[in-house]
């Protein structure tokens, strides 16, 4: 049976990334300024409004409030928060430079299904510039038959992102009817194949879901895939590989018990992650749980430090 | 079963939106210099004739000469008048500076069917400057299969608002295979997700139907709303919070007797609403009914108004 | 039963359509001082060739010659001639300044058939100027699936002809498998829609068809269409008032004889219209009987003179 | 039974068609400075490998080295040569000033089915400017469901054409399953529709396939077509006199026999076009016959030349 | 029974090709300063992680990391590596000018199916001339029913390339499911035909596979290719010729044995082909059969080098 790079990585330096001086500065503010500051992300996404709709905000309701959701970056000590035009010119405003913005640029709903789905631009990398952010987020079917439309609408964010010094963190997620076929959105044959093409296209961050081994869908992947297993930190070290020297997040996914929550974000960081992007997992709590889940994040940065050389 | 959040908000003021000094202005003038200036909007919508076609002015046949509108905006003492390009290029001068105008600019005929709905541009936020305009407003049409066009669309419409100062209203509207399937156009799981996805890709205000409750849709609808039985004002409280600091303008829709028409007016108000924006419950009617029925809603206006703060 | 609007209507001035420099010149020449010169419009359109092939030039082979045509233009003392870009540019030279030169912008063949309708651009309202253009013709088929693109498109040339205040003609063209559906191309129904439609996305001047009853046809349109009955008369009364303060143009569709054609053109203009376009009624004659066809339209025209105001 | 125009046509002067002195320039250096020099064209296309893969070369494999054509060209003195932009690039320098240039500026392969033909860009009328080229080529699928994109296509490479001062030779060819249902891409109706249409749109020059009588053909095409018959110049003059005053070339088409030929380009002259257009019947030859090929155009050319004027 | 040119033919020179100031330098450095440097090309491609994922670098896990394929590229002495814009700006600057780029600007996943292939840009002309690359890479899925699209892309691309003097690398793969029905994508008529396309469309080198004999796959294509018998040799020459002044580089494919990879090497320089762009076969092995793989490609080429002239 074949088997997978299972060797810890060190997270690629500046350097290695090879960032310019707008990026480097910017992407310096998220991971070195604010947060765990120690070289570690740990993201606050608010975008669930737009991509699920007010479902999300039922189990917590005062999340629905998206003062409530800036409070909680700020006094959780969060890297940065991630949210739509909307919500960033109407909510920014109180919490300007107390913390770092990532604009998502584009997005889409969820009411049509995902058999090709593709996310329009909701803002844009000017905007994201007028506004003071440090990063702007844009989601890239992988495999979605939209793929043209996508990959080519990527391109222009990216080259957006260059001219402004802007670091691109792309939402890489596996989509559409011919990944439904292969394994499913949650295979390691997918979302292997979204880290690999997310920095092959020009992504600084990418954003995945963590692999689930599941005999059933394996079986329908290419090979090798069809006969890999591999346990939660192995899938991941796996994409981290594969996302070569762009830096990986992981993330959150629907709500989970404390322990699950505590434990993924320690595996992805044993992993090489450089960081989380939770959201239902952090909101979807009530003020105290929310802090306090928070400050359990923070311990786990606080092992995973690295210079920026 | 899960509740929906019924507690009275406070309509966002202009700071909380964080509005630009021309936004600020230009809703300043329809908000606190025109119709009731006491904080709410009272609109008087003449777009029917595109959207419809003439069909909707039978019942009152002095309502196809839009001059005859323009008199009871101004007469009625509305807070603005919306309307196409056509209309306003042709009607307005008579009233220039005496109604403020809300421009339409995008629309569509509604002889197919609106399966996958989408509204081109009939105008720009450039032919809105130049005639003077204080809004204006784009219908959105969440959920429908032609949501990357509308979105990327709507999207190029805020950076010209954002450009010009110009207040974006936008009309966002349930529509498409999708949403008949989960639950209807009058659904409170659809209006809800419409007043999110206002607020979060940058609508200064939103006009919504009134989610009507009806047990056979909501149980196609996603959890929890298949099991959330709400009243009229409940409904309509549950959407004001979803739009968050975007101001929400309630529709009319088919004409209804006079006490009903007043009581949804008082109803949106009390919801939580910053306004009304009734076209046919107005306009079909004879000139005193209609004078009279102007004069009811400011009755209602009166009790609600808020300042700038 | 519902009834129609049936009182005449004066036509609107210059003033009430609130008229550019440019635009009010341009009509000028066209209603004051060309033609009849009497604020009525004969206009010779000659786009045939493109929108149905030559076999319309068959019965009168002479037709094919668009020389031929241009002077039946000037020798018939037309309003100006209505024609595409090929034909502006190689016929116009010899005759400029004698008749005014009306711009058709977009067009299509009839060889698919129409159940989406489009006519995409053939020249622009730049070549219009340059030609020395006194108006452009546009034809937008209301009800089309295509109306999303067509809309757009023609939002486009209204902003040029806004820009260089050149008057915009749409053929409002009901045209598409939801049209055929609702009664037909030539149900009042869809008609009385296209009129509105025009007027309401800024057309200076509408090119209908006259409305025919067919109660079979009308049975499938929406209420209260559905049982209206009119008189050819009444129908055009109702489509004029619908326009507003957009100026009507009668088109004359396929070959009639003789009476039958001077007989539309009375009714047209004791309906409001403010004049005809006949192609095929006029070129598909022999040089005398065109020109005396000619004279007859002149004398229709005399009684329905209108001041420019 | 309808007959159609026989009567030989003198072809419209550069007076009459009113040309811009760019345009006057370059055709006068394909009319009246190469080739037959005597107001008759005779152009060699070489654009086969593109719309038919390398197949064409097969009969005479020298006619794969693209310099052969050149010499072809340049020996067997043509009025120019007909190709694409990368055979323009890497063959023409060589033979620079000696034989004009038409650059072909749009095409497709012929791998997937015609039924919805478009031919999208491979060059440009700038990269035609630079080459130094005396005319562009642009093929238009008269009749397809894809002509809409066609038309505005052509109308974007015309816009281009009158900046330049290029003339436009548009390829018109009937193509697309309506095309078919009407009697096919070789019939009289089709060919002479498409003669029409490159007229009205705005073609200098016009190529066209010889129309074909098929009376069961004919029978599908719409009336007066089904029941005309005509000889082979006449179906060429009646072409002719529908193109107006654009000129027409005829196309070779496949290989025919030497007398059938000389046959074609003597009916094609006598019909009143311009010239010729034949590929395949030249260069599917070898050396000596080609050459000995192009000297018998020349003769035919001789009996038809035409001043300037 | 139809047979096709065997004769060897010399390489196209760069005075030939007729190669602007710019590409010249730059084909130059490929050509004549790294690698062979012997008018013989020796490509590197890794951009296979984007097009087929991260299954290919299972048989060597080293591949994966991008920065093991350059110091085989530098220890390999390779005229270039070809890779997307992600893996340029993170990998290039420790090898920049040590080993040239050249940058593919189009790409796609291969998880939908192929049947209507198109590539949307990754990148820019711009992009590469900022990162120094000395050519871009460009994939034309010749056949496609997206040829539409993809001809007007690489036009665009073309367009570029002359404005900065940058060589154009045309990846011409037969694709489609009209491509199935005549043969396949490994059939004479389809190389044959892609080869003929990248000439007339602009490229200065085109990549192809090599024509696979198939006596089945043949009988589906169209005369003569369908009774057409050839060696590997006789199919390569016959594409080169095709090609005419479009140089040839013939692609590795999947693994083969070290025979087989050195056999396909020999016979493409035989054939006339300027070099080899092998990535999987170099690749996938580990390091010390890596190089000495490419060293028998040295030897290879060795045997083939052409002045510049």
């Amino acid at each position: 049976m074949t088997t997978i790079a299972t060797a810890a990585t060190r997270r690629p330096t500046f350097d290695e990334m090879n960032l310019s001086t707008g990026k480097r500065t910017r992407l310096h503010r998220l991971m070195y300024e604010h947060g765990p500051a120690n070289g570690t992300l740990m993201m606050l996404p608010i975008d669930q409004g737009l991509e699920h709709g007010p479902v999300d905000f039922f189990d917590n309701p005062a999340s629905i409030d998206t003062d409530w959701i800036y409070r909680l970056a700020v006094e959780g000590n969060f890297s940065g928060i991630a949210l739509h035009i909307g919500l960033a010119e109407k909510y920014q405003q109180k919490y300007a430079g107390r913390v770092p913005l990532l604009l998502k640029v584009n997005g889409k709903t969820n009411v049509p299904n995902d058999d090709d789905a593709f996310s329009p631009l909701t803002s844009s990398v000017e905007d994201a510039v007028r506004l003071g952010a440090d990063a702007v987020g844009y989601t890239l079917y992988v495999g979605s038959p939209a793929q043209a439309d996508d990959i080519a609408q990527c391109n222009e964010v990216r080259r957006e992102c260059d001219r402004y010094g802007m670091p691109l963190v792309v939402w890489a997620y596996p989509r559409g009817v011919a990944v439904k076929a292969k394994g499913g959105i949650e295979s390691l044959y997918a979302i292997d194949y979204a880290a690999r093409v997310a920095c092959e296209i020009g992504a600084d961050v990418v954003k995945l879901n963590e692999p689930v081994w599941d005999a059933a869908g394996a079986a329908k992947s290419p090979k090798p895939y069809d006969t890999l297993e591999f346990s939660d930190v192995e899938g991941l070290r796996r994409v981290v590989r594969s996302a070569g020297r762009t830096l990986v997040l992981v993330s959150g996914g629907s709500k989970m018990g404390d322990e699950a929550t505590i434990h993924k974000a320690r595996i992805a960081m044993e992993a090489g992650c450089v960081g989380l992007i939770f959201g239902r997992n952090m909101w979807q709590r009530d003020w105290n749980d929310a802090l306090s889940m928070a400050r359990s994040m923070h311990q786990v940065m606080n092992d995973h430090g690295q210079d920026q050389a």
